[in-house]
């Protein structure tokens, strides 16, 4: 394996779907898992088998579906849950189960209202069983983000000494600072015997804004898969979007890691998910909003207008973006006002343009955005005599 | 001064309305600045007063109505610009000129036509020019974040002994890694005479989603002004969300730092924004989306019912928002089924929960949300004759 090669592990079906309101139907669910096929990501965690009879239903056909990813099913560290995983995965290529247990003391005191020693046991057993089903066996340590590193690596030693070949931990709170997360990953590539051995996969969620940072911290420490949905969907705040970190990856050279997403079809499958599940991209969303290459501001404006790369760091061409707009506001410069009088067929003079500009500004106070239509307007009351050159 | 307290500066009504489609009326300008002021923020950055007339009159209306936050106007680095900034702020208790230029190659070259050393006069220059008419001038270093840091420190340098008070540091296009901006301020804070004496401040934009993580790596650095806007919103993919970094800073006590931000008022605020600048926030956003504390998997749930912090690290009071919800789909568990039924007056046993829950994931397979209307028909479907105790 290619020790740069940092797995995307695709949870939009699984802990995207997770979310009021987001649910998908069987066939909605196979058409976004051939999407993210395409889009080239490594695993696709289709569902959570034993949750419901509609989505076991949906890790079978997701499974028949996709040939090239390996399809996950989630399934907490209990029998039944597990082989209820394995047999949704039975038409799957390459099938991986994904199975655990919380590790916090919050977790094991309130939710289990057992001890760390039998949490211990709990989690080897789970991989173990799992392990009779399929080779491949993701074992999360659950709230490893609030979990004492010391117990952690005990865990984690013990999942892989049970077989476990990823290693999932999980910030469920989406709690840690990214220092705190980065370090806790470094802790674990220091102390487990035979980490070298298993993938670490990060799982973070956005509670503090923070699942891209920490996501990114993981892998500058060794981690080399990152779990995340399509416009960061998810329960509560969402999980690490998988455009920001895919491009994170791209425009910093010197992290020394890649992937095989093709950045192009990030803009499309963001809509398709977007409309599917009926959960809107908020226009400011970085990489795939609707502003996310759009300039308003004169400044900007100017500077876009003379070089691209003034205000700009990704072409939006490679994300699947036609080209930046420029959109006309009261905030909107000289230099933005010429260019699209200019796209619409006017050459207008440095005093002409004066003129525009001061009958543009009155309009543009009044509206909030200016449109051709009204720049045509504009131009005819600011007096300007020239015609269209169209 | 409080040498950990952290002064949040908001541009909400400058860089978040920079924005296609959110320009907003004086009144509705007025109306946002008093709720900032409400809210707890040290600045409020009221405008660009050369940019419009409307928007001229906005801060000089801001100005007027309120009394204790700092109001800052933005001008570029020249003579009118800063005229007309101290003009529009000539009611203000406490003016802030905000004033620089770009010092990355990239805008040195291709925007300025210029060099690095005549950059560096006119930076002293701009400074120097504010200084005439207030006493608090904040210089910007535009681009900071692909600026060379050794011409960024004389840059700076060069401000702070024609009199800055505050030294802003953007990532105007949001490029930075979260180590890489903490290592700018640090090398800033190592090399530059006079810096003791000033507050050093992170501008961060969110183009690859760490403008939250770059604002907080610069605190950890010795940064102690952060620039930001509610839900996140300004140009391309937006600023650093107001709201997530001070809910960091609340939840992280080791970092060492404070805000005056009263977080009660947050949702408050966040609602007012969004739908004066009709501008959305997605439900999934941190702190301030609808779903920011909303369960419901199954596994979430039972955590949550059985101890709340299993899965929320705040408590959503804090914030301003009335409880956790539990929601039901198909995702959800028996215990969630259980509160939910029992909330509107059920009280089930094991058996009875263990029939209506398969009732229930029938109904929830195909619908996107169960609600308590249907909980009534779901019960009386499974056939459980207990009345309702309401």
């Amino acid at each position: 394996m290619d020790e740069n090669h940092v797995m995307i592990f695709d949870t939009t079906l699984r802990d995207g779907e997770q979310v009021p309101g987001c649910k998908l139907n069987t066939p909605q669910k196979i058409e976004i898992a051939r999407h993210l096929e395409a889009l080239g990501v490594d695993v696709i965690e289709a569902g959570f088998p034993i949750s419901s009879p509609g989505d076991f239903k949906s890790v079978v056909e997701i499974s028949k579906h996709v040939t090239e990813p390996i399809v996950c099913g989630l399934s907490r560290g209990v029998k039944k849950d597990i082989e209820t995983a394995a047999e949704a995965l039975k038409y799957a290529r390459r099938p991986r189960i994904h199975t655990g247990i919380g590790t916090s003391d919050s977790h094991i005191k309130y939710k289990f209202k057992s001890n760390r020693e039998r949490i211990l046991e709990w989690a080897a057993e789970a991989v173990a069983h799992a392990k009779k089903f399929v080779e491949d066996v993701e074992f999360y340590a659950e709230d490893a983000g609030r979990t004492d590193n010391e117990y952690l690596a005990r865990v984690c030693e013990a999942a892989i000494k049970s077989g476990a070949t990823v290693l999932n931990i999980p910030d469920t709170t989406g709690y840690c600072l990214p220092d705190e997360y980065g370090a806790k990953i470094k802790y674990l590539v220091d102390n487990v015997r035979g980490i070298e051995n298993v993938v670490i996969s990060a799982h973070c969620h956005n509670d503090l804004g923070l699942a891209t940072a920490n996501s990114i911290a993981a892998v500058m420490n060794g981690a080399r898969q990152i779990e995340c949905t399509i416009n960061g969907i998810g329960e509560r705040a969402g999980n690490t979007a998988l455009e920001e970190v895919v491009m994170i990856m791209k425009q910093h050279p010197q992290l020394n890691v890649h992937n095989r997403i093709n950045a192009k079809l990030l803009n499309p499958i963001s809509r398709l998910v977007a409309e599917r599940m009926g959960m809107l991209v908020q226009p400011n969303k970085a990489i795939v909003g609707t502003n996310a290459f759009a300039h308003s501001s004169g400044i900007h404006q100017d500077g876009v207008i003379k070089n691209r790369e003034t205000y700009e760091i990704i072409d939006p061409i490679e994300v699947g973006v036609d080209e930046s707009m420029i959109v006309l506001t009261a905030r909107s410069g000289r230099a933005a006002l010429a260019y699209r009088a200019h796209k619409i067929g006017y050459q207008l003079t440095k005093l002409d343009l004066d003129k525009v500009y001061k009958v543009f500004l009155d309009h543009a106070d009044l509206k909030k955005e200016i449109l051709d239509e009204d720049i045509h307007y504009i131009i005819g009351e600011a007096g300007i005599q020239q015609k269209q050159e169209v």
